[in-house]
Order: C-alpha cells, then structure tokens, then sequence
C-alpha cells in the first residue's frame, strides 16, 4: 500500500466514523423526543436502531486493525487510530444510552404525565451538543474547540446534581410522584453519561492533536 | 526489535494491565467496604487511588502505541493488543465508579442508618467477581470462561431491576427514607456499571482468541 493509499484509507476510516456519530447522536435526538412526547413508536425506532450501530463499530474496529496491519504507520497516524477506536467504542456507548432512555421512557407510560423539576430537554440538547462539538474538534483537529467540551460537562454535571436534589425532594414531599420523579432522574443520568462519552471523545481529540494526555479532567457523578 | 523481544514487550503489557485491574478491583472493594461499615476515611483512600488508576491508564497506552509502532504485528498479536486497549479503558472506568459510590458514601453520612431492601454487599460482590473473572479469562485466553461472564451480567442486571422496584416502593411507602435510598439506587447502578466494564472485557477477550466479535450480547440497565 502506498503512503498516499494508506492516507486515503484513513480519511475513509474518519469518513466511517462521522457516520457512526450521525446514528449516535440521532438515536439520542430520537429518544429525548420520544420523552418530550411520550410516545412509543419513536421508542421503537431507537432500540431498532442499535443493531446497525453496533455493526457499524465492529466495522471500524476491523478497518482501523487492517490499516496497523497493512502499514508501519508513523506516530501521528497511530495517535489518530488509537483516537478513532476509542471514540468508536465511546459512540456506541452513547447509543446505549439512547437505548436506556427510550426503555425508560416505555415504562412511563403507565404513569400520567407530570410536572417535574428538571428540564430534561435542556439536559438533553446540552449533552448532544457536546457530543457534536467534540466530532467538530475531532473533523478540525481542534484541540482548543475539543477543551470546550470539558467545560460543558462542567456543567451537564451541574444540572444533573440540582436535578437529583429537587427531584429528591419533590419524592418526599409527593410520594405518589416517585414513579414518574425516578424516571426522569435515571434519564438525567444517562444524559450524564452521554456527556462523559463526549468528553472522552474531546480528550482523545486533545491526545491525537497534541500528542499529550489529558484524560481525567475531573468527572463527577451524583 | 527482535520477535522474541517483541513477545516479551507483549508480555509486559499484559502484566501491566493486570496490575491496572488489581488496582480497580481494589478500589471497588475498598468503595463497597466503605458503604458496609460507613466509613469516610475509606472513602479518602478510593479518592486518592484514582490519579494512579489514571497515570497507569496513560503508561499502558503509550506502550501500546509503541509497541503498534515498533513492529508490523501479526493479525493475533494486533487483536491482542486492541484487546488490551479496550480492557485498560474499561478498567479506568471501573476505577471511576469505585470514586463515584465513595462520594455517594460520603453523601450518606449525614443521615441515619436504615435497612433497606437491597443487598449492595452481595451485587458489589458479584459485579466484582464478574471484573476477576473476564480478567482471568484474558490472562488464560480462555474464551468459554469469557462466556460465563456474560450470563453473570444478566444476573447483575436482574438484581439491580429488583432494587430499582424495591426501593421505589419503599420511597412511596416511606418518603422521609428517600435520601438513604436514593443513595442505594445510585450505588447499585455504579455497581452495574461496573458489571458492564467486565461485560465489555470478557467480549473482548472473546475477540481477541477467536478473531470474532461478540460485543452487543444484550446490555440491560434499568
């Protein structure tokens, strides 16, 4: 294979992966609107949706070994493979999570629709953002844009924390409310999560650009 | 580098990775010890552990880039050294959540101790089991002892359902508990989480012996 062919091969890998983002980030969009409106069929399509996303990360797992195989590649091309199969497995991961929320959003059906205190969609927009700005950096090979993410888990975090708080209280003040209240508490976790797969995937942009680690950028969890 | 050279590199990283996991494995004990007897000093010791799960976390992943970039691997020892990057991710992960129930720990202090109808001890003890056992899987290439972790993550899965309803229940029946179960919810989803990391281990340990991919057994999460 030729230096050039071999380039070629990475930008179809890169190509391959921006196509698995897509998918994540759809099956996201999909399954907080599924919350938003409570409906079922939109559940449906998101738990459809998983197979062709878990087949698609098997696939870029495949190409990135075939591409260390088939060349010596040079260090800046080896950072770029090692980031791409990381955010692989980060992007499934966030179509989990999709998954989970569409699951939740079935099991509140039997339960009618509340007022509660946490603005899942805002939570929801703001980790897909994330999610978002960190392929952005990842296309430009921005490190400084991919730094930006990390303070937006900052403050997913944040909301995720107030929104355990008052929904904590709101569960001792109306028990009754506790099914629908625990519902939108794991939801507001999984965005959570959604966003730490985001900030995985901005560090691993920040490591192949600058050849420097900065993983572990203090996360929380409530 | 000579290929036997390049075997006893191989070598290293994987006796690097298990201390990786010995020191997860330590950190979710030391977490669950701390839930059991309440103990915040215990806490601290999770918390402080975490910089050194990180740093080791970078070590193993810089040799692997070496290692990537020093020789042209044969197709076995390529897997084998994707395998060993998904496992070192997954096991920082495990870390992480050993942090995330210390802070919830931390968290309960300042409320009495009740019973509740969740066994954490016992889901810690299983998930726990579930990270040595995918490990002694990839330390013994064994791909049947891999599968066996899979159908441990399904019992994981049901018993962390059945707190979920439990302690739901319980909030109902008796709101002014709603903090210290809350608390147990969130620390038996850390712990299935933590099912989840070994999950994501044993296939890909399944991977690395018969070239197969596995991943996307069913992944469940109330």
């Amino acid at each position: 294979m030729t230096r050039i062919k071999f380039h070629q091969s990475l930008d179809e890998l890169k190509e391959k992966l921006l196509v698995m983002a897509g998918m994540a980030e759809q099956a996201i969009q999909r399954a907080i609107e599924a919350y938003r409106v409570r409906d079922a069929s939109i559940c449906n399509l998101v738990v459809r949706s998983e197979p062709s996303i878990n087949r698609l990360e098997r696939e870029i797992d495949q190409m990135a070994l075939d591409l260390l195989a088939m060349e010596q590649p040079m260090a800046i091309d080896l950072r770029f493979i090692l980031a791409v199969i990381h955010i692989n497995a980060d992007l499934e991961r966030v179509g989990d999570q999709a998954v989970n929320i569409a699951v939740r959003v079935r099991e509140m059906e039997a339960f009618p629709s509340v007022d509660l205190p946490v603005d899942i969609p805002r939570l929801a927009e703001l980790a897909a953002a994330m999610v978002r700005k960190a392929l952005q950096s990842f296309i430009e090979g921005d490190a400084e844009m991919a730094a930006s993410v990390l303070t937006m888990d900052d403050q997913v975090d944040k909301m995720n924390e107030a929104a355990f708080y008052a929904l904590s209280t709101l569960i001792r003040e109306k028990p009754e409310l506790t099914p629908q209240a625990l519902n939108a508490l794991i939801v507001a976790r999984n965005l959570e999560r959604v966003g730490d797969h985001a900030t995985n995937i901005a560090e691993d942009v920040i490591f192949w650009v600058h050849g420097k680690d900065v993983r572990h950028h203090v996360r929380s969890d409530v």
